[in-house]
C-alpha cells in the first residue's frame, strides 16, 4: 500500500476527533513509513458547534457514509461511536470499498467484530482499533502482534477510567459513589448519562474485544457477565481498606479447556497489588503467556492527546501496508466463543453482613458457611455507627462461585441477618 | 512480501534458538499472517553439543554467513550475538541480498545500528530486534510502532534481570554482591563472565537502542554513561532501606532542548516506586510521551520461552510486508546524537559516608555541603558493627550533578572522613 499521499476522512469530531486534527496540523511531516497524511474531509454532527480548531480548510461531509465513499478519500476514521447508527454504516461503507478503517469504537468492535473482520479480510482492507481500548496505552497491538508467538491464558485488568477515578476518589476522600459521581459528572469527567460506564458496559466492550485478540475467538459480547461500580459502598470500601484491599472494577477474559469466560465486576486487591495501585484515571493491564509468563501495562485509559495518538499510531500501521487478521486469526477461523457457565469460577470472596447486635449471631454465621463448604481467611467485627445494626466482614478460601453463592443465600435466610449479605470477588489476577 | 511459505534459516542454537526451533515444532501451523513457516537451515557453533531439541532434521551450515546467503532461506534469524564477528557479517550478507533479518542482538544494533538500518532500507529488508530489549516484553514495538503518534521525551526502567536478580537477592537475604553472584552463575542465572551483565553495559546496549527508537537519533553507544552493580554495596543497600528506598540498577534516556542523556547506574527508588516493586528478573520500563502521558510495562526480560516468543513475533510481523524505518525514521533521516554533559543533570543523591567516631563530625560534613550548596532533605546516623568507622547517610534535595560531586571530593578532604563518600543517584523517574 505505497502511497505518496494517504487523504483522511475524519468522521466524528469530538474530543478524539478534534485532537487528531489538532495533531495532524502541529505534525504536517508526519509521514512513519514514508507516506503523508491529508485531511480529505471531515464530518460531525454539527459542523458550526465551537472546537478548539477551525475546520473550515477541511471538505465538509454532512452524511459520514458520503464521506467513506468519496473518491477523495484513502482511509476512513472513525470516531462516531455507537455499535449501530451511522458509525457501523460508514464503517461497512469504507470497508466495502477496500478502504483501511481505523477507528476508536469499542462499542461496534465488541458487537459486531467478526462480521467486520469477515468483510474488511474479503476486501483485504485493514481496520485497526487500538483507540478503542485503554486509550493510548497500546493494549491491542500487544495481543494482536507482539503476543502472536505465546499462547496468552488470560488477560485481566482495568479498563475503564471513569469508574477507576469515582473508586480512588470514594476511597480518598471517603465520599459516597453518587457525591463523587456528580462532581465527575460536573466537571466532565462522566457523561451526563454515566450508565455504560458505571454500569461495566464500556469495560465490558473492551474486555470482549481483548479476549477475542488474545485467544484467536470470535468476540461475543453477549456472553460477558457484567457488573458494575454503582453498586459499590463507601462502606465495602473502608471496611475492604480496613483488610488491606482495595476495590477495582476489575475487567477480566480467562481461557480454559472448557472455554472462554469474560467478565466485569468490582473485586478486591491488596493494597501493593498493581491493580490497588492503579489510581484515579489510570487504566492498568495483565497479560498471562504460557510461555512469556506475565506481562504488566499501566497507562493514560482516555483523553484527547493518548487516545488522538493511538489514532495516529494505526493510521501509520496502514501506511506500513501490513495485512494481518483483524484479530488474532482470520475472521473465517476464529473459534466459536464457548462461554464457561461462571458458577464454576473458583476464587475467593469478601462477604458483608449487617447483622442483629445479639449473642450467637458469629456462631450461627459460622456454621452456616461450614455446613455450605465455605472456609474462612480471616473475619473482622467493627462497631460502625449509623450503619443500622453491626457489620461483620469475612473473606474465605478459593470456593467455587456456586458454593459462594449458595452460602450468600443460606446467611441471607438467618433470623439475625439484616440485610442480604453483599459478596465480593477477590481479584484473581 | 505475501509468501505461502517462509523459510527461515536460524543461526545461534543457544538458549534463544533451541526455544525458536521448539516454538515452531508445537506449533507447525504457525502462520499469524497467512504464509507458514518452515526451517530452511541452521547454523551454530558445535553441531554435535546435547540439545533438547533434535536438530538433524534440519539443513546445516557451518559458516553462518552461508546460511544467511543461501537461496534455500528467505528469512535469517541471527542469534549468535556479539556486535562483530560472525553476527555482523552474516546478518549483512542478508541484508545485502534484500532478506529480511530477525536478531536478538543487543550489541550489535546498538553498536552498528545506523549503518545496519541504512543497509536494511536501501535494500527494502525489514531489520527486527524485539528480542533485544526486555526478552517477551514488546518495549521495542511499542516506541518504534505506538508511540509514532506521539514525542517521546524519556524512557527508563530496569533492563537487566540479573541485575535485579542480584539486587533482589542482596536485600532479601541480606548476602554479598559477590556472594549472590556466585550463587547466580552456579545456578546458569549469570554468565561465567559476568561483565556485561553487572558492569552494565548490556543493559546500557539496551537503553541506546530505546532511546534510538524513542527520539529518532542514531543510536550512539559510545556515548551512554555506564555504571553497574559490581560497586554496589550491601551496607548501601541496607541504608538506603532504612530511608525507605530500594537500589536499582536504572537506564534511562532523556531528551531535552540540548539533546540526549543516556546512562545506566545503581539508583534509589522509593519502595513503593513500580521500579523498586519490580523484583528478581524482572524488567521494567517508563515511556513519557508529551500528548499520551506516562506509559509502564514490566515483565520478563529473558529466558528461552520469551525471547523465543518475541523473535517468533517479529517473523510475523516480517510476513504482514510490513515496511517501515527500522528506528523511528530512516536511516538517512536520524538525527545526529548530542549528547548532553551529564554533569549539567539536575537531582536528588544518597550520599554515604564513614566518619570517625568524635565530636564535631556532622558540623563539619552539614557545613561544607551547605558551602557547596547542597541541601540536606533527609539524615540518618546509625550505629553499624565492624564498619570500621560511623556510616552516615543523607540524601539531598535536587542539585546539579556538578554541584553533587564537588561536594563530594571537598567531603572526602575532611580530617575525619575516613573514605571516600558513596553517591548514589536517587531515581528521577
Amino acid at each position: 500500500m505505497a502511497k505518496d499521499v494517504w487523504r483522511v476522512g475524519v468522521a466524528g469530531l469530538g474530543t478524539v476527533g478534534t485532537g487528531l486534527l489538532k495533531f495532524l496540523a502541529e505534525r504536517p511531516g508526519f509521514a512513519p513509513a514514508g507516506g503523508k497524511v491529508e485531511i480529505g474531509g471531515v464530518s460531525a454532527r454539527s459542523r458550526s458547534r465551537p472546537r478548539e480548531i477551525d475546520i473550515s480548510p477541511y471538505p465538509w461531509f454532512d452524511d459520514p457514509v458520503a464521506l467513506a465513499a468519496s473518491p477523495d478519500i484513502d482511509l476512513f476514521v472513525e470516531l462516531i461511536g455507537g455499535s449501530d447508527g451511522p458509525a457501523k454504516a460508514a464503517v461497512e461503507a469504507a470497508l466495502a470499498l477496500g478502504k483501511p478503517v481505523v477507528t476508536a469504537n469499542k462499542a461496534l468492535i465488541a458487537e459486531h467484530g467478526t462480521e467486520l473482520a469477515r468483510l474488511a479480510e474479503a476486501k483485504g482492507a485493514p481496520l485497526l482499533f487500538e483507540a478503542a481500548v485503554m486509550g493510548g496505552t497500546p493494549a491491542v497491538k500487544m495481543l494482536r502482534e507482539a503476543m502472536v508467538g505465546d499462547d496468552v491464558v488470560g488477560v485481566a485488568g482495568i479498563l475503564n477510567g471513569t469508574c477507576n477515578y469515582i473508586l480512588t476518589e470514594m476511597e480518598a476522600a471517603g465520599r459516597t459513589f453518587a457525591d463523587v459521581l456528580g462532581e465527575a459528572q460536573r466537571l466532565g469527567y462522566a457523561e451526563a448519562d454515566p450508565t455504560m460506564d458505571v454500569g461495566g458496559f464500556d469495560a465490558a466492550h473492551k474486555i470482549t474485544i481483548l479476549a477475542a485478540l488474545a485467544f484467536g475467538c470470535a468476540p461475543n459480547y453477549a456472553a460477558a457477565e457484567i457488573e458494575g461500580v454503582d453498586q459499590v459502598d463507601l462502606l465495602d470500601i473502608k471496611l475492604a481498606g480496613d483488610l488491606g484491599y482495595r476495590i477495582r472494577l476489575t475487567a477480566s477474559a480467562v481461557k480454559t479447556a472448557d472455554g472462554v469466560s469474560v467478565s466485569v465486576h468490582p473485586a478486591l486487591a491488596p493494597k501493593s497489588h498493581p491493580l490497588a495501585q492503579t489510581t484515579g484515571a489510570l487504566n492498568a493491564l495483565f497479560i498471562e503467556g504460557r510461555r512469556i509468563g506475565r506481562i504488566f501495562i499501566q497507562g493514560p485509559g482516555a483523553g484527547a492527546g493518548p487516545t488522538a495518538a493511538a489514532v495516529a499510531a494505526d493510521i501509520a500501521d496502514v501506511m506500513t501496508g501490513a495485512v494481518r487478521p483483524v484479530f488474532q486469526a482470520p475472521a473465517g477461523t476464529l473459534e466459536p466463543f464457548v462461554a464457561v457457565d461462571p458458577s464454576r469460577a473458583v476464587g475467593k470472596a469478601y462477604l458483608r453482613l449487617l447483622v442483629k447486635d445479639q449473642p450467637g449471631v458469629i456462631a450461627a454465621v459460622s456454621e452456616t458457611l461450614a455446613e455450605t463448604g465455605v472456609s474462612i481467611d480471616s473475619f473482622l467485627q467493627k462497631p460502625v455507627e449509623d450503619a443500622g445494626g453491626v457489620p461483620i466482614v469475612l473473606t474465605t478460601h478459593a470456593t467455587p462461585e456456586s458454593v459462594l453463592l449458595d452460602a450468600v443465600e443460606r446467611i441471607a435466610a438467618l433470623p439475625a441477618v439484616i440485610e442480604r449479605p453483599r459478596m465480593l470477588r477477590i481479584a484473581r489476577v
